[in-house]
C-alpha cells in the first residue's frame, strides 16, 4: 500500500429552510458523500465508512469505480480521514442546478441553492506507511 | 491541542441593493458565516465567536459538525483567526441560485446575485501550541 | 505595519455588448471593486487608490470592514498593489446571476453574462517592510 | 519527449437519476473525457487511451488540438495517468447550465444538475523521462 494517486470526493447538497421555511439559521445540508477512484485507495482511505454495496462491478481492486459513497454526511470527516492517509487536496470545485421545474414536495427555497461541490484529493509518491 | 484537521467556512450573500434599488454602491451582503469540522478545532479557531446553540448534539468534543456559525458576519476577521490557529486556506469554491420563485419581500436584484461560498482550511499535523 | 492578515477583493462584471449589441468584442466590464477586511492592511495595500466615504464607522484601523472600495476599476492593478505589499493570492471564486426579470434599461446579454468574482489574498507572517 | 507544458481534460456531467428518478442513490454520469493541448503531450499522457479520430488536422505533434477525447470515462484513471507522465493539477472549475428548454427525452432532474467541470494540469520543465 502508499500508492500515488487521485481521489474525488463530492456532493450534492443544499440548505435547510425547514417546513416552510421557518427556522431561523439554515445550514449547509448534504445528500450524500460520493467518492471516485482507484478502489485500493479508497478502501485505505475510507475504511468502514465506505459503502460499496451498489457497485456491481466485484473485479480486483486496481480497478476505478465512480460508484461508491461514504455511511456518513460529515464532510470534513472525509477530509480528515483522506488527510490521514496522505492525501492533501488539490482543488474543490462547485456549480448551482438550473431552474427547471422544482421537484414535487420540495421547499422553494431549497431548491434554489441547490449545488454539487466537488474536491480532488491527491497523494504524491513516497512511503505512507502508518 | 494542535492536531491536525480541516474546517469549513461558508456564507450565503447577495448585494445590498437597498430600497428599490436607489444606492449607489452595491456592497456585499452575508447572511452568516456557518462553520463545519471539528468540534474541538472550531473551538480552538473561533473562542469566544462560536455559537453553538443550534447544535442539538452536546457530545464529546472530538465530535464533527455541521451546525455552528459564527457571532459575526466578517468574513475576513474569521480568516484571520484561522490563521492565527495555524490553519492555511486550502480551496474556495462559489455558485449561484437558480431562477425558480423570488421569496416574497426580496429586492429581485437581491435575489439575481444570491451565492453560496464556501472556503476549507487546513492545519498540517506539527507544534502548534501558542 | 507589516502584519499577517487575509484581505478580499471582489467585483460584480459582465460584458460590454453596446447599444443594440452591435459591438465587434465584447470586453470585460466591471462595476467597482470592493475590497474587505482590516482597515490597516487594506490603507497599506491601495493607499491613495482607496476610498472610504461610505463607511459609516470611523472606529481605530484595526477593525475590519465591508465598506470600502477602489477609486479604479483595474483589477490587475489592485492585484499588483496587493504584490507589492507583500500578498499572495489564495483563491478565485465566481458565480453567476439567475435568470430573474431583468432590470429595465440592461442590456439583456449584459444581463445573462453578470458574474461575481472574488479573489482572497492573504500575507504571511514576517517582515514586510518596505 | 519530457518537455514542459498544460494539458486541460475536462468533461460534461449530471446525475443519474434513473428511470422516474427511482433510483435511491444517485451517482456522478460523465459524458466523455475531453482533452486539450500539445499532441505531442496528450499522446506521452495518455498513450492507448486516446481518440483522436475526430480530429481532421493531422498536422504535425507540436500543434495544439481541442478535439481529442479519452476512450473511457474513468475521470480519476486519467488524472492517474497524467500524475504517472509528470502533471500535477494546477486549478478546477465548475459551472452548471441554464434553465433553458430540457432536451426532449432526459430526465428533468438530469438535466436540473448539469454541469461542465474542467481541470488544467501542468508538468514542469525537467527530466520526466520514465
Amino acid at each position: 500500500w502508499g500508492s500515488a494517486g487521485y481521489i474525488t470526493l463530492g456532493y450534492r447538497g443544499t440548505f435547510a429552510f425547514g417546513r416552510d421555511g421557518l427556522v431561523d439559521v439554515k445550514f449547509r445540508k448534504l445528500t450524500r458523500l460520493l467518492v471516485c477512484g482507484r478502489v485500493s485507495l479508497l478502501r485505505e482511505a475510507f475504511g468502514e465508512t465506505l459503502n460499496e454495496s451498489r457497485d456491481p462491478d466485484r473485479g480486483p481492486d486496481d480497478r476505478y469505480t465512480g460508484r461508491f459513497f461514504l455511511k456518513h454526511t460529515f464532510l470534513e470527516q472525509a477530509f480528515d480521514m483522506l488527510a490521514e492517509a496522505g492525501f492533501h487536496m488539490a482543488s474543490g470545485m462547485a456549480s448551482g442546478t438550473n431552474g427547471a421545474d422544482v421537484k414535487p414536495g420540495m421547499e422553494i427555497e431549497e431548491s434554489r441553492w441547490q449545488h454539487y461541490t466537488e474536491f480532488v484529493f491527491y497523494r504524491e509518491p513516497g512511503d505512507h506507511c502508518p
